[in-house]
């Protein structure tokens, strides 16, 4: 299996990214990703202050992929380190009107669960906060979330779900990192337990094309949309699945509609970035053949 | 059991609503509802608009509740009737801009499932639309929510749950409809599987406060607020959360925030109400007390 060592990252995804490794269609690789700091914050050195923030292990450049393809990355493996961190930071986040004091705090991993304090601890539940490509246009800051995926902080986005990303240059370039080992939709605080990891995905070249980031799991399907407020957001995602609905079970808009209504899931994935992240889940069921096969 | 008939109706939550039946707190009670259109809109007659919507059966004067206490009521059982509808509306929901024909469309209802169309069903998931106690103020229309409870079609308030709701006037004035057979986290069209039902349910009265909304299901503690925008509701959300997490735990704001960010849930109830409502959940055994017990 292919290895990225994790002094190979990037703050910015953007087509100019020089590839830190080729791989093919069906190639498995592993990421060694640092903490959203960096792995810069240390007990040792609570009140460091990083100057960049979110980076990413990367880019891969895909042979097969194409402009207009989709790239199809299997979560495969998520390996935590043995410490996280998770931080409050004065007026940011959903409680930026009442919190005025900066704060570190560190949380031991041990046995899947991590030490909040004394007698609480949290179950952790890994994901990856930042995935992407190389956008379409200019470079986009690793810390945003984009149609090319990029700091989404989707809880979904973890082992076992499939996510689909879109190809806008030659190669792709995928790059991933800022795993959380755990934290709560919406990230209302601005920080998940910020954690260094080793990620192992299986990636594929889709001779599709999808717009935007997808995310499968074990029972849905979710668009994944980010836009300046929650609502704005929330209505590109309804938008992507109505068309996506139409196409798949041949309804009409109207129907399509009345179906997301009643048992699609408007769901939140972070507040606290620079654009917010929202994704509309339907069921799987909706998605399968005949025969129970992923179309 | 003591019994309300459909044909006990209001319009709007007001403590000048006259009761239509006097209760005990311990005492079970079953509410016959009608649909969110009062039933008035069928096959036979489809195009039908009814001049007022979301009718609440009610309300119950309990007479044990003091404004300053909490009403507690547990949803023992939710009884669908035989056919539910769902509709599309021009102009509404998160669809707006690409949705011009109003449909109405009937869902048989069959062995916990609703038959969409040929070949595709939708589970039955019954919960309740609209549950609230007489406003502090002015009346407000059950087509409305706000911290008396109302129109917050919030998914979680079904069979099994516990809806806490705070008393602003002697008797806190029950009432409930609107139940849904079916309808996904935003009911991003407008509309669930609106239906006809029989509510059980059974009333306690506190002799505690609380501000808003709160729910209890299995596995989560959620309070529930309504604004303006999802951003609004979510930072009143938070700031509830956090202040009953400092007070059940003992932390500070700070480190309450960061349990809120590791593990609390940022939910959507609804978006398309005249104020659209959200629900922050937290897990259970964060407010149980050593012994399991709820406090």
């Amino acid at each position: 299996m292919k290895k990225i060592a994790k002094d190979q990252v990037i703050y910015a995804m953007s087509s100019e990214n020089k590839p830190v490794l080729k791989a093919h269609s069906g190639d498995r690789i592993c990421f060694e990703t640092r903490d959203c700091y960096g792995d810069e914050i240390t007990p040792q050195d609570p009140d460091r202050r990083p100057l960049q923030i979110n980076p990413a292990t990367g880019p891969v450049f895909v042979e097969e992929a194409q402009v207009g393809d989709t790239l199809k990355v299997t979560i495969e493996k998520i390996t935590l380190q043995d410490q996280a961190l998770v931080g409050s930071y004065p007026k940011s986040g959903m409680m930026a009107d009442w919190i005025e004091r900066r704060m570190i705090h560190f949380l031991p991993v041990q046995e899947n669960q991590l030490e909040f304090q004394k007698d609480l601890v949290v179950k952790t539940a890994p994901m990856i906060g930042v995935i992407g490509v190389a956008p379409e246009a200019e470079s986009v800051a690793c810390r945003k979330p984009g149609v090319h995926g990029g700091n989404m902080d989707c809880r979904k986005i973890r082992e076992g779900s499939v996510v689909y990303l879109p190809v806008f240059h030659p190669g792709a370039l995928l790059a991933l990192g800022d795993v959380h080992a755990a934290m709560g939709d919406g990230e209302v605080m601005g920080s998940g337990a910020e954690i260094a990891a080793n990620v192992t995905v299986q990636i594929e070249v889709i001779k599709e094309t999808c717009g935007e980031p997808w995310v499968v799991d074990r029972d849905r399907v979710y668009v994944i949309t980010s836009a300046e407020t929650m609502e704005e957001a929330l209505k590109q995602g309804c938008y992507k699945m109505n068309q996506r609905l139409q196409k798949q079970l041949g309804l009409s808009p109207e129907m399509a509609g009345m179906l997301m209504s009643l048992e699609g899931n408007s769901e939140i994935c972070q507040v606290v970035n620079p654009f917010v992240t929202l994704r509309f889940g339907m069921p799987l069921v909706r998605f399968l053949s005949k025969e129970g096969k992923r179309s």
